[in-house]
């Protein structure tokens, strides 16, 4: 009992798992929607973390290059299954402010947490900008290509014909050689040095177990002792069982909930689902900012940005299509005016290598704001 | 008399206190609302330099935080009173345009003489583009948070609904926030380090008077005699009192003038109102400039556009809605374009760190243009 | 024999003068307007590339002034005649397709292609963020100050009026200004050190003439003969007049090829026109790239679309007046767009100082999809 007791104080965010059975009460017994919706939302929460702690595992196993490509894949696993289930349940729009919603709260919730907090306990903090800048204008350039149908879809009219259609597959595929370049150059310059983009999540994740563990080695006795490769699987397995099951729930509840509080599905795509797919991560970046540790907390913010961009989004263009509900590139004209915002502050904030609580307070009050706008008005 | 000559000889701008008089003249005897508009504009100059010269001694006797304070409140005074009357008037599309202008006179007009003349003189000039770019990228967050209602008002079509002014009043809350934040941080950073953003305009012009005095050594006899609390007051009245009443024959005379000349009410809020109310302001970078202090140069403009977003537009959507005249941060198609092109601008130009003449004509060519544009192009 | 087998073995673009007669062969023998399009795009090539050296030859003679001054006028030549024939067969579509389609040429694919070939083979590149900055920054206000007709044009609805002329024009004589205080300001500079903005193609060339002797010394003897002054000028003279005769012929063919292959005008004139008046000098950036001089490499890219900007748009506003069939500088909303980023894309990777292979592809990449989405949408 002690034990648990200290588990929970040192992981708060797994009491969320006692959520698990009570969402799925919730269901069974009816208990209403909205309980349905908030019980199975809080219970992704702590399993999406553990999807990312076990791909952590197995990367001690497979070496660095299937583990820098499981990284790749299972980064986002939690979001990719909520926006896979709600393809089939046909919520497109849904989908797409998820992936908006995703690379907004990386650049303006978490780099804005990142630095409000890390400089109010530590002033001014630097970090690498050559590295940083880099990332950014990766993202800059990721983004744009991604916008690209939307805007010819806009300037010819809204019906989606065949040609935004095949832009749509042309964007999703020429998205996909980029980030196995992206992977390819990884691997070849972390031979020399450890500075490639795109490789972030892998050594940066690493790095931070290291980071983390040292400020935590009174608990753990000063070994680490990750887990099992069977563990590993096995909690991988259930981790992603289970966030395929609440995703079912979640995404079941959406429309409903919305009907009934009165606030739009758009601001549940944009601010909630990327929320509920990436607090863990968001704490991460987070605590290392506090560690003063900022290279990491950037690196990690932009370089989930970009895997958002040139990974996630044009995977769900083609599954989407393959479960016959083809999901096309247009993002309305909010979602292009946030993503071009937020990746634009990311560059800018991001060559400039210095950071400061106002800055951070900045980007808090630009996501305030939108998510203020996306909350009062209707869609 | 010879003193009197010596003293305009060296203060120029005040020979336009003369135009008080014949202002008052022009409108009780009815020479037309033309002659009314042009005199009270002319003689709102020298009061503006008036407001700032008596805020800045005032400064001497308050110490530097309420000194900073008074600074932040006084430093746009006249074209807070300006825009105060305009909203009384229901003048709101005048108000939004000198807020725009505002800013946009800022970073192009301001900037582009002070690197003009200045590289005119010196060749190429250096300042210090950490400090620059980061109260820079402060601009870029505040205008883009500025602009947020806007395209959201614009994507729900031209009704102004109630969400939009609640997004408004949010917006503006968020902004004086912020704006508090900045004061904070200033005097935090300003006890340790002198480079605090937006502490600008206090620190700047207290080290401009320094600078100014010391090209002018042989007039001043060395010693420097900061005008008496008791005259400060006593300025600092009078001249807002002169700007309040000349502020209500020029608002007055708007609608007229406008209609008779044929030029567009956009235009005179654009271009003419920012002029009138800050011609002394920009001078005093321009000076700076051409003494080679090419970094104080830039702060002014800076800070002062930053001022204009942080704390005249939100001060006046507050100001308005209890003068039951609410304005909403609705700006149309072409104020959100110049704003951000124009803080984009500041933004690549502060971070490059060096100016010459020709960045200097060719922020002055944008300006140009799009003053052309505003005056060619019905609204 | 061998000679001539030696000199296309080193200059193999030449083997394109053979399209030459072809050309005429397939108007005068009517082959269909397919095959004269094709191959006067291929004869027009060569025929570029020689306007480029003689005009470098010439300079040799004139000194730097007047050579500067050649360049400038000279090193656009090909696309300015093709653009101004297609101004008289009212093509005026064509033709604004066709600026904008050099300025993306220009960031997008041969910066992209400089960038990935020179990294493939040298891994990271450096060069001068300083300078290649500078230039971009002053590209990115001349394209602002292109867009500002357009933008206001847009705001007023469809009707070209007056004012847009009058705007246009205003624009453009502003543009010309600017691109001499450039010439001055490249003159100025250079006496003292070799770095003026815009001076780049003068001495970016002769420097280029030497490294790309030392590359070929064991062909060269050692010895370099540039052209007589008689042969620069008849080589000049001969290519112009081709030149000019291939224009005629392609330009008359693009409606019939547009309407039989179903492709639009638009991609004629924003793919295709760019590419055949500029491959010699694309193929040079490239060449340096590969040569580790990148320097030279962005220079070259960034100089290039800073000519279009600021001298050839602006010149055949004022051309199309006197030909009675006015361009406008009202670009389409496609365009704006990939003007605005592809500019923003050259300042950030510029402002950089840093290219490796990835981010060439990554340029290249946004350049494909823009040619994509220009194909597969109607105009």
């Amino acid at each position: 009992m002690k034990k648990i007791t200290a588990y929970f104080r040192k992981h708060p965010l797994n009491l969320l798992l006692l959520a698990i059975p009570l969402a799925l009460m919730a269901f069974w017994l009816e208990w209403g929607e909205l309980w349905v919706f908030i019980l199975s939302a809080l219970a992704i929460v702590p399993l999406a973390g553990y999807i990312g702690e076990s791909t952590e595992a197995l990367t001690f196993y497979t070496g660095p290059r299937i583990g820098g490509l499981l990284n790749a894949t299972l980064g986002n696993a939690a979001e990719l299954i909520i926006t896979i289930v709600a393809i089939r349940e046909g919520l497109l729009d849904l989908v797409k402010a998820s992936i908006t919603g995703s690379i907004l709260g990386n650049v303006l919730l978490v780099l804005g947490m990142a630095f409000l907090l890390g400089g109010l306990r530590h002033g001014e903090q630097r970090f690498d900008s050559k590295h940083a800048g880099r990332n950014a204008i990766l993202l800059l350039l990721a983004v744009i290509a991604l916008a690209i149908p939307s805007l010819f879809s806009h300037s010819i009219g809204p019906d989606t014909s065949l040609p935004v259609e095949a832009l749509s597959l042309g964007v999703a595929a020429t998205m996909i050689v980029l980030y196995a370049a992206g992977l390819i150059y990884g691997y070849k310059t972390t031979g020399m040095q450890v500075d490639g983009p795109l490789e972030a999540p892998v050594g940066g994740n690493a790095e931070l177990v290291r980071i983390v563990q040292k400020s935590h080695r009174t608990d753990d006795k000063g070994i680490h002792s990750p887990w099992s490769l069977r563990t590993a699987l096995i909690v991988l397995g259930l981790a992603t069982v289970g966030v395929a099951v609440l995703s079912e729930l979640l995404v079941g509840a959406v429309e409903p909930v919305v009907a009934s509080l009165g606030i739009s599905e758009f601001f549940v795509g944009i601010i909630l689902i990327p929320i509920i797919g990436n607090v863990a991560e968001h704490l991460v970046a987070v605590k290392v900012a506090m560690l003063n540790q900022m290279d990491l907390g950037v690196e990690i913010a932009i370089a989930s940005s970009l895997q958002v961009a040139l990974f996630v989004a044009p995977i769900l263009v083609f599954i989407s299509l393959l479960m016959g509900n083809p999901l096309q590139l247009i993002f309305n004209q909010f979602e292009l005016l946030a993503l071009i915002v937020g990746v634009l502050i990311a560059v800018f904030v991001s060559q400039d290598g210095e950071s400061n609580w106002l800055e951070g307070a900045e980007l808090l009050a630009v996501y305030v704001i939108l998510a203020l706008a996306f909350f009062l008005l209707p869609f």
